[in-house]
């Protein structure tokens, strides 16, 4: 079982390394800045939890098979594109969502073994979701994709929420585990099939 | 006395959460991207000197009174500007000033505790006043204000130094705080009626 | 020797600390925004290293020197171009490589000590070496020169190799150490005299 979300987590880690190097091919990046952005989106949103929660040593220190799956799938991004060009912005969407499941269940687990109150529980659960490809934007150059376009923090909200939930009913940990993590999914898939998006706040310059 | 600074350091976090969320109003962000920039805004000065200094856990970690106030004046001011428009600039700014007293001189006793030189309390104090706003800045694609308008981080410094100055004459600590709490509030009203502000440095680009 | 390093270290902050304050003449900032980004400049890097990790105290949080450097170099600066206008470029980036190899290196040792895996100690030496500059550029609102310019995080890479290498050689310590830098030095003196860079990744918006 710790195997299997072990597994999770890397794929976690690849899906949101290309991301990362996708957006550094946007910005005319040199192959170690798609590197450096590819790292960061995919390990900086647990990272920013560790170091706030201050639960070191965080993962990647100790363990270099992160970085190596983070570099692989940033090398491989750069691959395909040259070799045949068009990435299916679909898959990418969904293996995207998966990815933000299991990060942010792991996350909501992380920060419930330092006893902390449920409100920062699944505060980290998101940090640990979204984090790193706010970081990838910030460092871009661009305002923060997650804060204006279809419903995605929200998604960890919920899934962190069912996940603290369902601890309290004395199943199994993978079951708590697994439907916290198709509420992320589900809730991020039906954003995206049916452009589901929050209200937004418009406030012009000088209001 | 510790109530009373309190109940002080949960207004400055109120206001710090406003000015969050009507930047975030700027940029047209969705209600999440709202909520998020408001508590980066409020917590993430505090944050950074605590991660900075080892001061574990850091305060909005075990007591979630933060993130509530934080929050409730995030949705707060979305309503307010939806209902009533026009926000008082002014009240805003007396208010900002007052939060930044209660953060900067906060921030200075928190690293003092941990036994650092003053030069190093004197910049605790003014990340825990400014860097959540500078945080703010940058998330939302803007060069922060406080390095280009008027006199903002020096009257943190100014109350800071204060402060670790006063602690050796061995008056009681409420004066202490007091009197540092008026300097920074009393040099940024200063700075906001008379418009006062630092000279700056210009360079061409190639220069 | 340790005496040795320690005045190199400082001359590294310094370096970093000018290319931060010309950064913020560029943008117009204020004399106390350039004082914070020459710091952020110079100590942005270690720091980042030591909160990952988690390495407290951080080391300018007891030893004001770094502070005090870098803040004279950034007045200085302001000095010089204000009284001598141009700054001697070359000369700047020469030093700028000299200020790379020293945290590059010392990055990679405080890594070590931390038992770390070598690919980690080598993230930790181009973090110390580069991310401070990072910052400075994401502050001004730029996208980070070092990942579109000629070659620069990838001496580091080069410099952090070599001194993880060498170490197994049972040399004595300040061999490894200098010929490291040396490394570091010499690949970024060649990238800057022939203009050497690596490959873009180029993808266009909607792609």
């Amino acid at each position: 079982m710790a195997q299997l979300f072990y597994l999770a987590d890397l794929f976690g880690v690849a899906v949101f390394a290309i991301t990362g190097a996708l957006m550094a091919g946007r910005k005319s990046m040199d192959l170690f800045g798609v590197l450096v952005i590819a790292i960061i989106t995919a390990l900086g949103g647990g990272t920013l939890r560790d170091v706030i929660l201050g639960n070191h040593p965080v993962s990647w220190i100790r363990d270099d098979t992160y970085i190596l799956v983070a570099s692989l799938a940033a090398v491989g991004t750069v691959l395909w594109v040259r070799l045949t060009r068009p990435i299916n912005e679909t898959g990418l969407l969904v293996a995207d969502a998966f990815g933000l499941a299991v990060f942010t269940v792991y996350g909501t687990e992380v920060a419930l073994q330092h006893q902390v109150p449920f409100s920062t529980a699944i505060i980290m659960g998101v940090i640990t979701g979204v984090a790193g490809g706010v970081m990838r934007d910030v460092i871009c150059n661009e305002i923060p994709l997650i804060f204006q376009k279809e419903i995605y923090a929200i998604a960890c909200v919920a899934g962190s929420l069912v996940f603290i939930g369902m601890l309290h009913l004395g199943l199994p940990r993978w079951l708590d585990t697994g439907v916290a993590m198709l509420v992320v999914l589900g809730t991020r898939l039906a954003a995206i099939r049916w452009g589901l998006s929050l209200p937004r706040f418009h406030l012009l310059d000088r209001d």
